[in-house]
């Protein structure tokens, strides 16, 4: 009877990790707590039709009032017991053609996939201590691999690429502090996915994504700890694409 | 005849830069140009005794009216000729002792560490292209180093780490976009040096660490471009504490 946070919950992977925690079994997953600022339909219609296992959480990640209220409405919903699993999704992506140089989006875009992923973590962290699970997965990306930078180098989202490296090291001093208390941080990368930020030409489709993400959310323990981890996906081993979807640790 | 602009000049290995380049021969630096928030009587000692090789910029990184002001002084006191060395060297640096759940100058120290030096880069860009030598020298650390961050884990200095990483990333975007006009981009971590930012329980004098990362600046060619490299300080090989200065490339 595990419970999740996951922010990002209107639309994209977000949704989508909440619509998969939905269909398991109310033994496994007692509540789903989808945080979102805008309570899109699909959201809606998700947790209407829950029997309550997905509680809409209305926030914008990147205001601390915000999280302040949304810590105490999952505090009081969970009636004492603590959060098991925070999925950091929220997220922003701008494309930037005319090169580097005119990057202006740097300061917003380390707000929303930096920042905000701290304080979502720090505001719910009373919470997680007394979960069972203790685990948080931050979604990020190999395009905030700094090894693999020249790979996706055609890629035009430099603000995007270097929020995600930030993230990435982010996710590494939570881990080490709070390692001894037997806590789970991990990165993942949940591929490149077909959404509103991920666009029509990416290689995997939302349930793709959402079940190999889940695949490593499931299997992390205290020992992947501080780990960057890429998703598996069956058959793209051998992709001669940028992409191979191995399951492997990718570079920092 | 070359000409440098160091951001972060009034005190600290800023200072220590512009002190070592004025002292070498007017035929190898032409000017000196000293970008400083505050203008310390040091720096204006040594601009006062340069023969005019040490300019003043005034300039508050963070302030994107400052860096157009700054680049309009620059441009005239070249008279038509390029920028050759660039250091983004300003930077901050927190300890925040209580743990990183109570990091409050994240946004803040990503915008001096990371957004500023890259307005100041993209301020000074024209100026480069025309430039001999086109090198941008980023000032970081290892402790962005998120591969060795389990090594540093005792320093309360989050943000200061994950803005070095995300630092790390920027240089990398700008080494691979300007590699085709022959740029040298590279992240050089300076050591743990004594200055305000460092204390005084640091490893290194300032002379020490400037000597060392000017080896680095004079050596780097556009081979090294997107490169994260150590200084290399003799005797430190086999120190058996953290830092070795062993000239090497540090993990991402």
């Amino acid at each position: 009877m595990a419970s999740y946070f996951i922010s990002g919950a209107s639309r994209g992977i977000g949704l989508g990790f909440c619509e998969a925690l939905a269909k398991r079994p109310a033994s496994d997953v007692a509540i789903v707590f989808a945080g979102a600022r805008t309570i899109t339909d699909a959201l809606k219609e998700l947790a209407s039709s829950s029997n309550g296992r997905v509680e809409i959480v209305p926030m914008d990640v990147t205001k601390a009032d915000d999280i302040k209220t949304a810590a105490l409405q999952v505090e009081k919903s969970l009636h004492g017991k603590g959060l098991d699993v925070l999925f950091n999704n929220a997220g922003v992506c701008n494309f930037m053609s005319q090169g580097i140089q005119h990057m202006d989006d740097l300061d917003s875009t380390l707000h929303v996939n930096v920042t905000s992923a701290h304080l979502v973590t720090r505001g719910l962290l009373p919470l997680l201590q007394k979960g069972n699970l203790k685990k948080v997965i931050n979604i990020t990306s190999t395009f905030g691999s700094i090894g693999m930078a020249r790979k996706f180098m055609q890629a035009p989202t430099p603000a995007y690429k270097i929020s995600k490296a930030a993230l990435n090291m982010l996710t590494v001093q939570y881990a080490l502090s709070f390692e001894e208390e037997g806590f789970t941080f991990v990165a993942v990368t949940p591929g490149w996915v077909k959404t509103d930020l991920g666009g029509q030409y990416a290689d995997l489709d939302v349930d793709i994504s959402v079940k190999a993400v889940m695949e490593v959310v499931d299997r992390v323990t205290a020992a992947d700890n501080g780990k960057f981890l890429d998703v598996h996906v069956p058959g793209w081993e051998n992709n001669p694409g940028l992409n191979q979807y191995a399951g492997g640790e990718p570079e920092w």
